[in-house]
Formats: structure tokens, sequence, C-alpha cells
């Protein structure tokens, strides 16, 4: 494997010019018979930044043999789309043959994707949505900064269109404030995008901009050249005449589609091929043959695909010691998010070890308090990130971290944790993390910061990721059990509660129901109380338990028996406990909610798909909420006590 | 009222000195009072701010009498949690009594919550999510410009920690672009946000951020002193100094808590009122009797709220012309994007005059051409706005013109325009815009560009959004009509299609089914086939359909008859169709959306509301896609013609 030696190579030889030239060819031929036979990809920016990736992978700390060496650097590529440009370098290296790249590119089925993806060996983080990548890069840096290697290296390689992206300027704040000097970015400055020339599309002082954020920057006038594109990486790799305690970014002067002159400079091929006699063209100019196309185009058509050939790298499962439950008494008053603040900090003490690495993260974002995040961060204060009011930033880069073994918690209000990443997650869970999104202020229950500050729609919304869990405890014992699961097994969940204080949910001997023996089970209900047959049941969760539990003493009062069953695992939901009352009785779904795609909706879909018919009658949020008490706001929109006995009445 | 002529006032007199002190000392003390009767609120920042609010409302064009006067200025409060000092100030000019505001503050069913609404007179625009206000504030400036408003300013009130959100650095580049030099922007710069001071939760260099932007800054060393304040907006008013092409920020440097000794400098008082006690000796340090609390404490106690007592600004209701509609013949094959590039075209040209205010405003991020944007701005040069990679700020700038009577498209991918600004969308529909969201690219018919790009969620999402419409056109001729009724109809609508080049939906005569007389009504689904007496239905819409109505003609040569049910109108969804159906047969639902959040979903729900008992099948997405071909992905996920055939021969 081509390897240039940094500290002792002060420029590069002729001979690794030579080389480098050869490998320039083979890639860029990649390049163009990939894009040119899939009849889609985006061959301008692969060629503007091939230069670049040829030189970074000959540079930089790594082992095509063992993909997930240990030791190595690490290295995203922001720009997703420049996949083929990847790919050709990635088996230039030997990472796989070129074979498999040039059949499969684009194909259904194969790795070889339109984006960058694990599938890949090589590929550290899936991209595809520009402006997310610095902030990945962020989370390897850090990782690597809390596992105390001192010589990994973490490196971006992003576009200049992307600079235009808000999540951009927070990574960048993220990686001075935490001292991320590891951290290299290079931005393939060729001013074009996909629209045009970047200073009409939209105008970015990317120099300015990074360096009023505090950031070294280095600046390469000609990024198609070798020799002087690998002297600033040089200077960027041993932070030459930098401040050797700041992250630099090299901005690379390049051209887009440099090296075939039909392409240079146009912007038609940022995301459209060549057709395939401009192809042939094409590789005659860089001293190939044409016929290399046909070649290829016969072995691509007879090549089939065998589905997810390549797998994903493999999840790290960290060993994580659920520490000891606390049991809330009966008598307790308390908030769902004290209870989380309190598990998490025990499992802090469980989990990190003064001087050793940590194993559990903790970020917020400006809300330590609010989110009960304050016993974590002083029992853990290296494991905790105050990332500031930077949502986008806080969402991905908590999520990277946990591709390195860690566990990391992401806390902050409904609204900023779901509604307002909910793309951020999206592409994490693409990513198969593990981050535990918990969510503390969610529902009318949030009270007078709103309609702004209540997320109403965290089922709604978080239904659509695959990989995500959504648990909702329904009192502080609850909770805390879910944390600690959460906590010790792997894969992505949401966390959610409301902001008031509750009592504990009880059981009929006045004991705490989710006592000293309570196991939280995904994928199970609790029946809270059992009416008899043919009663009706209440199925709800989270900060509408207490008003459903006066409902049932109510009802009782009343003489009308009715079960009460807790739904706190919302996905994977309990079918079979439906499925059982509404076989029993009629239905009451009562959340704190859009009524159209909470609860409500999920029993209707397992009452249709299971071919039984039963009344079902939903409460549920049906109009933005107010700002006011949260019982007030119950009883404005049918959700309280008095509503709740109502329903049942009339069911 | 009180008010300071800019142009002649070089300085304030000893008596506006005066006068202003005497009101901040009536603001001061509503500050204290509303929040410490709410037990909840943010007196800090709103007695930071105080000085600002006071200062602005006696220099920009405003009528207390007339809050909609079409000649004033505009006002975004960005950091909307500062409500009590802006109530106090609005009462202080007449624009309500201060007894509205002190009774009702963050009561349940008032106008006057915790951020700031439009329900309160004064206000421009709902706030509350922090970084949203600039990317407001710069759709006002741009209104303005556009209506020809040469006297018109816009104003933006910021805090110092929302400077972290990175939306913010796009709202400041997209106001240089477009040359909104009459955009004033304050940023209250305390140096706390809840979390402690802004360098411990996430330094940023403000100035030097706004200079590389491009911006005019004007510093104002004490932003509480009103002399030293008054000669720095008078700066900004005037463009003194500065360049008067480039929009203007005031960086003003004050206190937390100003004026009330005990609170000064304390972030515990961002969000925390004070107890009954210390509110008394705040109002006895500023100089008013103690016993104002208790005076207020016993009319709040008595007052009670008439819900919405105050009603929200008139949404303008603009008159579009709807133009000739385009009717695609039987043998055309196009996508609907072109189709809806081309309906967009003729409405520019139905309505957009040469030399007048355009009325259809247009914007895009990046993608002009894969959104067929490009004729549209063609015809209507001015009303295009390119926004670049900043779908954020985007989202919520070409709504906010809306509100000025614009009507506003903004296009997209699905998956940046729904998944990536969720959050913003959700705080428009809240202040009641006319935006159309036209997102071109959605689900696994994006194809090769892989999961990344692959909306799968747009219904998932946009349900949980209370006033936005969801429309799914069929094909290129129902694209049209559905562009040209939401172009005409106000309020929020999303319209959403596939990517791929699709047929015309055909009649049993050949003939287009949405030909010359259809007209699209919302909550009315189509007919496409009507089968027999207890034939299944197929319910589906979009890139599915063509799928579809293949598997339907595969079906009548097996002899086997079904209906065609498309629901273009997702929301308002037809329920009475739906019934039909299910009275008629077993239904299948076929989607290219997640299977769980779709029109599968949404059937089951109308199924068991209605108590009705049907087999429901449904096909859809149920993980994430890959890259590849179309109809590739299409068959791998079992949502292909041989599927469906498939699904109803076994249903």
């Amino acid at each position: 494997m081509f390897k240039i030696d940094v500290t002792s190579t002060k420029e590069l030889s002729s001979e690794q010019l030579e080389t480098l030239a050869k490998m320039w060819q083979r890639c860029a031929a990649r390049i163009i018979i990939s894009t040119t036979l899939a009849k889609s990809g985006h061959p301008g920016g692969s060629l503007s930044s091939l230069h670049t990736l040829l030189l970074l992978y000959a540079m930089m700390k790594h082992d095509p043999s063992n993909p997930d060496w240990e030791e190595r650097d690490k290295f995203v590529v922001s720009i997703g789309h420049i996949s083929p440009g990847v790919y050709g370098v990635l088996s230039e290296y030997g990472y796989f043959p070129e074979e498999d790249f040039l059949t499969e590119f684009r194909r259904a089925g194969s790795a070889f994707g339109g984006h960058v993806e694990q599938g890949v060996p090589g590929i550290e983080w899936n991209t595809g949505n520009l402006g997310q990548g610095l902030s990945a890069a962020d989370g390897f840096a850090l990782s690597a900064k809390l596992a105390g290697r001192k010589d990994a290296r973490t490196f971006c390689l992003m576009g200049d269109g992307e600079q235009q992206k808000g999540q951009v300027a927070e990574a960048r704040r993220f990686a001075v404030k935490y001292g991320l000097k590891d951290l290299i970015c290079i931005i393939d400055r060729n001013h074009l995008q996909i629209g045009g020339s970047t200073e009409e599309v939209m105008p970015v002082r990317v120099r300015d901009e990074y360096k009023a954020a505090g950031w070294n920057v280095v600046y390469v006038a000609d990024g198609n050249d070798f020799q002087q594109l690998y002297k600033g990486l040089r200077r960027a790799f041993l932070h030459e005449d930098l401040d050797p305690e700041r992250p630099v970014v090299v901005v690379s002067r390049t051209i887009m589609g440099k090296g075939i002159s039909f392409m240079e400079n146009k912007e038609k091929y940022h995301g459209s091929p060549l057709p395939e006699d401009q192809a042939r063209q094409a590789l005659s100019e860089i001293g190939l043959s044409p016929s290399l196309l046909d070649e290829w185009k016969k072995k691509r058509e007879a090549h089939t695909i065998t589905p997810v050939a390549h797998s994903y790298r493999k999840m790290p499962t960290p060993h994580i010691e659920p520490g000891e439950p606390i049991v809330y008494d009966a008598d307790t008053i308390t908030d769902c998010r004290s209870a989380y603040g309190n598990a998490l900090k025990s499992l802090a003490e469980a989990n990190n070890q003064p001087g050793q690495v940590p194993k559990i993260l903790g970020f917020s974002c400006d809300l330590e308090g609010s989110v009960k995040m304050k016993g974590f961060h002083s029992v853990s204060p290296d494991a905790f990130f105050e990332v500031g009011i930077q949502e986008h930033h806080a969402a991905v880069c908590s999520a990277v971290t946990t591709r390195d073994g860690f566990v990391s918690f992401f806390s902050t209000f409904g609204v900023f944790a779901v509604c307002e990443t909910y793309n951020q997650h999206r592409l994490s869970d693409q990513n198969q993390t593990n981050l535990k999104v918990v969510s503390t202020h969610n529902g009318l229950d949030v009270g007078e910061d709103g309609p702004t500050h209540q997320c109403i729609d965290y089922i709604g919304l978080m239904e659509n990721l695959f990989g995500f869990s959504i648990f909702m405890p329904a009192d502080p014992n609850q909770t805390d059990r879910i944390v600690r699961y959460v906590a010790t097994t792997t894969g992505n969940c949401f966390v959610g509660m409301g902001r008031s204080k509750m009592p504990m949910v009880l059981d009929l001997d006045g004991k705490p129901f989710f006592g000293k023996d309570y196991e939280f089970i995904p994928g199970k209900a609790d029946w809270l109380r059992r009416g008899k047959e043919g009663s009706a049941t209440i199925i709800s969760y989270g900060a509408t338990m207490p008003y459903v539990m006066k409902a049932w003493e109510r009802l009782q009062e009343m003489g009308i028996q009715v079960s009460v069953l807790n739904m706190a695992s919302i996905k994977p939901v309990d079918e079979e406990a439906i499925i059982e009352a509404a076989k029993n009785g009629p239905l009451l779904t009562v959340e704190d909610h859009v009524v159209t795609t909470g609860i409500g909706s999920i029993t209707a879909r397992v009452l249709v798909q299971n071919g039984i018919s039963q009344k079902l009658r939903c409460l549920g949020v049906k109009r933005y909420g107010e700002s006011g008490k949260p019982a007030d706001l119950y009883r404005m929109h049918g959700i309280d006590t008095e509503a709740i006995v109502e329903a049942i009445k009339n069911i």
C-alpha cells in the first residue's frame, strides 16, 4: 500500500508524484466508468476531490486488511455523493477489488450506493444529508480524545456548498470548545454546487467564518496539485505555525471535473454522468483505452447482485452495569425527570470510574438543570458535554460517539430532542447507532411554556425511525427501570416523559406497582388494573396516567369496573395485550399527544390487522396547546379525569 | 404615545430620559408582578432587554390603535420568552390595558402566553424555538422590499445564547445576499443563558461572526443606558458610517435582571420568577409600593379567562388566478415534478405582472433544476429566491412572506422539505401561514440517491401539523390541478410526488382520468376503477399508482375484479370513500411510505372509528431503502405490481 511518512517527508519526491499520478489515472477512470454505467451519480465533485482522497489515505493511519483496526484514524466523507471517488480510492488502497464497485455501483441490493455507507469497507459513517459531516467528525474526534488516543486524528472532507448549512457553524464551535485539536477538516473549494456558482447560489466567506470561530485556517491555492496540496495537508497534520490547541481547516481551491477538459468547471457534472461516447473520450484523454468502458459494461451486465453483500461495521456492545434500582415509595411525589436524573447519576457511579475512560456520556443543550443532568455531571464531569443551543449538532455528535462504544444520553425538551432534530436521528439510525434520546418535557404537560414548547408528536415522528424504540414511563419508578434498561441494551431508544410531578402508580395493596421486583420488558404492557369480564380497558401511558388512575378510582366509586393498561413500551407495542383487552370489552385510549398519530392510532391498526371488531374511543390532542397549567390544559383538551370518566360512561 | 423622531434627535433630551425612566419603572414592575403571580416566566431577560424594547417602540413606525396598519415597521421578538417585557411595553404604548396582561399572563385560554403569540395585539410572529427569529425577520424585510416599501424597517431582537443556533448563520447570509439593508437586528448581549455564562455554555464570537458574514456591526457598551443605546440604535436606523446596502446588527451589552440589585447577573432569573417577598422588595427598590403586588394578586384571582379573548391577526387572502389547466394527453409520459414546474410557471404568468409587485414567490434550496422551478424563475426572476443549502432558513423565511399576502412555494426533496425542516413548519403552522411546501422527490422512488434521500415518512410527519393539508397527486394531470388548487386556496399545504416519469392515469375509454373537466376537491378520493359487489379495493396514491394500475390490468386478465381508489387527498381524508370501499369488500393499501404511518394506518383508524369490520392488508416500506432503480426497490420491498397482484389473490 502506498504510504507517505508525514513527519519525514517535507515534500513529495518525483517518484511519489509519479505513483500518485498513476493512481489518479486509475481512480479517475473508475469515476467516469461507474457513473456512466450507472447512468447516474456525481462525477464532477469526485474528480474535484480525488487528489485529496488519494493523499489522505497515503498520509493517515489505516489498514485496508483490517478496516476495524482500533488504532486507525477516522475519516468522515461529509459530501457522501462523491462516492465514485471514494470507492475508487478505497479499491486502489486495497479495501476491495475494483470489480465489486464497478459492477455494483448504485444497483439495488449492493452496498455501493449513491451516497457512502458503512456497508462498504473503509467507510466510517453514512452521509448524504449535507451539513452533518462535521458534527460526525467532531463525535469521532471526541471519542478518540476521551479514549486517550493521543496520536489519533480525525478527518472530515466537506464541500463548499454545504458550508451554507447552519449545523456546520454549530459543529465548528463545539470543536473549539472541547479542544478537538486533532480534527482536520478539508473543504473542497471548487466554487460550484448543483445550482451553479456558490457565489450566485449563496455566498459564504468560508475562511473568514472559520477564523471567526477560532479555527486554524490553511489555504491551498491549487488543491488539484499534489505537491501543493500535500504541503497544506502536512502543515495541518503537524500544526506547523498553527495554534496547537485548535482544530485545522484546509481550504483547498479545486476545480469541479478536474482532469477531463470538457468537464472542468461545469456544474452540470455535479450530478450528471457522461454519456457513453463522452466517457470513452474522457478515458482517452487521461491516457487509457476507451474500450475500458465497454469491458466494464459487459462485466456489469453479467454480474448479479447478492443483496447486502457487504455487512455493516460491527456495533460495539459495551458492558454496562445497571446499578441498583432506586425505588420511590408509595408516598413520594416527584417528576419522572428527577427519577431520570437520579438513575443516570447512579449509572455514572456504577460505570464511569474516575481516572478511567468513561462508558456513559451525557449531552445537554443549555438545559442541564431542567433535564436533571446535574447529578451525572457532578459524578462524571469529563463525560458530560454542554453543547449549547445547538441541537442539530448535539444529536449527531452524541450518536457518533456510540459507534466507538460509548453509551450516550442526549437530553433536552421533546420539541428540540425530536421535532427539531428528527432528520439528524434519521441519519444516525441509518448508521445503526446506540443513542439514548431522553426527552424530559413532552405534551401539554409542559404547561406554561406554551405550544412552541409542547411536543405532542413524539410518537408520530419517532414511529418512522425503524431502529428506534419508544418508551414512555408511567411514573418515576418505571422511569428508573427504563433508563437502566436502555443504558444496558444496544440500540437507539427514545424515552419521553412529562414535566409535572406525579404520584407513584400503586397496586391494589397501596404498594408501588413498579416496585423492587419490577423489571422492564420492552413490548410488554402493564395491567395496572383488571376489570371484570366485559369491562372496558383504558389504554394510556406517561403523563396522563395519574389522570387515568384517578378516573379508575372515580369509576370504582360509581360501581363501574374498568381495566387499565399501561403502554410504557410504545414501540415495540404489546399487540397481545391490546388483543386481550379488545376481546374483553371496549377500549378507550388516553394520551397527551396528537390524537391521530399516537397510541389510539396504533391500537386501531392492531385491531384491524388482527381482525378484531371492537369499540375504540380515542382521547388526545386535537389542536396546538396553550400556555397554562397542565391541569387546566388537560381539561380544555378533554383528556382530564372528568373527560375520561365521561368517555367510559358513554362507551 | 411617546415617540422619538430619529432624524432630528441626535441625542435624548433630559425630558425624554425622564419619560423613559418612568416608563421603565412601570414596565419593570409589570415584569416582576406578572412572573411572580404566574409563578413562572422569564424576568431576567425581560429586564435585560427592557431598555431596548422601550426605545424601539418610540423610534419605529407603528400605531397601537391599528396594529395591522399596512405602513408599519415589523418587529420580531426572537427571544419569545421575554414576553413579560414585551407585553409590559406594548401595554405602556397603548396596545391594550396592562390589566389584560397582568391578570392573564400564562393562564390557560389567554393570549398572554409564556412565549409571544400573534393573539396579543402588536405581536407579529409567534416565537419560542430559539434561532428562528432572524429568518422570520428576513421574511418580513423581504416582503417589504418586494412591496417597494422604501421607508419600511424590520427589527429583530435576539438573545446572545441563541446565536449558537446554526439557523442564525443561514439567515445572516440570506439578508446579505438579498440586500435586506433595512433589517436591523439587536442582540441582547448579557452573556448569560439558562445554563450559565455564554462563555461556559458555548462561546460565540458574536461580532466576528456577523462581520464575517458581511453585516454592519454597531456595538453599544452599555445597553441598559438609554442615551448610549439610543445613539447606537440611531446609527443603525440611519446607517451612519455604515455600508448603506447591508443589514445592521446592534450588539448591545446588557445585564440580566438589570435594575433589581439582587437579580443582576444571575442566570437563575433567566427562567425563574421571584417569590412574593422578594418581588415586594424589588418593587420597593424601583421606587414603587410593594403593595402593588398584592393589589394585582387580588385582581388576578378575581379574573376569569374568556378563552381566546384576543384573536389572531387577519390572514391575508390574496386573489390568485388559477390560470389555464394544462392537460397531458393519454400518450404523454412525464414526471409529476415537470407538471408542477409547468403549473407554477403558468401561475406566474397569470399572476406576476412584470413591473408590478409579484403575488406568487418561489424558494429553492440549491435544487432549482431538480424541483423544476426554472420556468417560474424565468417568468418571475424577481419573485424567485435561491436560498442555498439552508433549508431551515428557507422554510421559515418563505412562510413568513405569506403573512404579508404573498403565496409562497417552497420546493426541495422530501428529506429536506419535511424531515429536516419539520420543526420550522411546526412553528409556521402555529403562526397560521399560507405556505405551499411542494416536495418533488419522495419515497423509494427517489431511487439511486439511496436511503438518505428517500423521504418515506412525509405523511407520518405532516399528519401531526394541524394546519397542513397533505396532497399526493396520482399523475402529472392531477399534479397540475392540485398545484393550481393550493395556489388559490389559503392555508398551509404539503404536496408530494415521486421522482420518476409515469404514464397518465386513464379511464376505461383510454382518456386521461384527470382530464379537462376534472376539478381537484380536497377530502375527495377518486374511484379510478370500480369492481363489482364484493370486490376488493386497492387504496393507493402517488408514485405507486402506475404499479397499482398495472396490477389492476393483470387482475382483469385473470378475471379478478378489483376497485382502485386514489387518495390524492391524504389530509383531509375521504372517510366516506373508505367506508364505501370497506362495505363492499376487503381492502389493500399500497404505498411507497413507512407502512405503519401512512394511508394503511389512516384506513385502519377510519374503519375502527366507524365500527366497520373488514379485512385490511397493508403494503408499504418496512426498512430503510437502498440505492438502486425504483422498480428494483419496489420489487425488493414488496410494493410492485407482482406483490400487489399476489396480495389481492391472497386477501
